[in-house]
């Protein structure tokens, strides 16, 4: 079976949203990531961790599946992260950050680890995502994700990693950040020169649009009337009634998405294409309790029917 | 053939956005709505101008087949608006509006306008619509449009209309603000309590979800999992790589749903569907240039086109 190699942060997050609020509950992009991808292919987690980090979480993460070979205890404290969302819940504003032992994080992979063929760089410094990379020896699908700030602080480091990255995750707003376009097609355009063959931009509440140079037809009707054969693929987000806690949902999103690549170990256009829906399903899961609540609960056969959900509420017939 | 009543402005705008500025050019609600569905169904305009109306303009809705008998000139100036965009295409800010001639409008409907099946109920003062609608004998379907001046300054007026329409079109503002209620499912729920049967809620750049009660199975896939047979349909906006001027765009889009189901006179839900797409095929090109620029050069077969690029864009396959 193919698995995942995942690095990134796990975290002790405070979140406060309008429909309530948690302290120190289990939290981190490579928390989130493994626990979604988990449901389609084996997972191998990079990350740190303090000495107080709770035995029942790392149940939970076992009970998952996830291999945890890669997680390296340190002595101090586990990432924190506090934050809050108002009324519009597609942005967190952080409270408060603490590195902790995430800090002095200089990943080295286990043995095993050194052979994988799918390999998520968490959101974390893009020199150390390189670090992590340089370690595999045949990657074959390198995927991204990455924030404002790398883009601020470290924008020629994240450069120089994009040039051994597949895929790019970003949301709109990092997306016009990184490519300094306010239009995203022409920011796609321009990314995808940088070295990612695919860019999937992430909206939150308003879905997801995924960017790719479409090399199977060249008079493919997603092509964008570019001529250059950009082509594009968009999906709405699940409407949901009740949202308790945005933090997560990109992780979970890339942890839908990544994981049934690797679950199927395919990667072209139809499979990146259903990759994006168990991608907004499994972001609409998430966000739907506070921290992993809701992951942790849920059914294959919940995945399976969101998926006909988003089917059947994205269907429409072509003209006669 | 079906035709459909259209009621609303026809007015000169002055736009600047980041692309370019023009002067006193041909706009209004029911110009672009009229222009739009002209490409799907006969269209009878009812509307004001002042005698400086140009006959260049006259000439345009001509051109389109639009029946002019509705179109009542009046003593005085044609409405104005002026309006800047910047950077956030998403929205205007207005930045004149001189009412003129249309402060006075009292429409009385032509004889034949009377036995209307489909009629259109620009974005106008709701006590206007209701007192158009009234003088048609048996509508088959009514389709409303309005916006933030009426919700916040005649609410109780506006929901008196909306006891006698089919179909609503708000964007996402303004149904939050409509059904006081962030939350869209919620809101789309309480505004169908209230008279129409169908909630469209315009997105911009981020597409278009659609709300209805489906009548037409209990166990159909796309309603959501409420048990109250609330549907969904979502569709993303086409991803333009150059905007010009949004001005009329969700207008564009009443245009080609409303002149879409008029034109095949048809009100079910795989035809509802078909029409949100034409919707939004016909605002991406509205956006393309200023003012009605790219409407009146565009072609049936561009649209149909544009629809295949739609489905291409959001295809995806169904689960194993």
């Amino acid at each position: 079976m193919t698995s995942i190699l995942s690095v990134g942060s796990v975290a002790y997050d405070s979140v406060k949203t309008p429909f309530g609020e948690v302290e120190e509950v289990l939290g981190g992009s490579a928390t989130y990531f493994s626990v979604s991808a988990s449901f389609f292919s084996q997972v191998d987690l990079v990350a740190c961790v303090g000495n107080d980090f709770r035995k029942q979480d790392v149940q939970l993460l076992e009970s998952r599946n996830i291999d945890l070979e890669g997680l390296e205890y340190m002595e101090g404290q586990t990432f924190r992260w506090k934050g809050e969302y108002s009324n519009d819940l597609n942005e967190a504003q952080t409270l408060d950050t603490q590195l902790n032992v995430f800090s002095d994080f200089r990943p080295t992979l286990p043995v095993r680890y050194q052979d994988s063929s799918y390999v998520f760089l968490g959101n974390i410094d893009p020199s150390l995502q390189r670090q992590v990379l340089s370690q595999v020896q045949t990657p074959q699908l390198v995927i991204c994700d990455t924030m404002n700030y790398w883009i601020e602080g470290h924008f020629e480091a994240l450069l120089e990693t994009l040039k051994s990255v597949d895929i790019l995750l970003v949301n709109d707003a990092e997306a016009r950040q990184l490519a300094q376009e306010p239009n995203l097609v022409r920011g796609a355009r321009k990314i995808l020169a940088w070295g990612p063959r695919i860019v999937v931009i992430k909206r939150g509440e308003y879905g997801v649009l995924m960017f790719y140079m479409d090399s199977e037809g060249t008079q493919a009707e997603d092509q964008l009337p570019s001529g250059d054969s950009l082509s594009v693929f968009g999906a709405p987000a699940y409407p949901l009634e009740d949202v308790s806690d945005p933090t997560g949902a990109g992780d979970s999103f890339a942890g839908g998405f990544v994981g049934y690549l690797a679950g199927v170990n395919r990667c072209d256009v139809q499979s990146l294409r259903q990759a994006i829906i168990f991608g907004s399903v499994m972001a609409s899961f998430c966000v739907e309790k506070f921290s992993l609540d809701r992951l942790k609960e849920l059914t294959f056969t919940e995945i399976e029917l969101r998926y006909k959900e988003f089917k059947a509420m994205t269907q429409f017939e072509d003209i006669p």
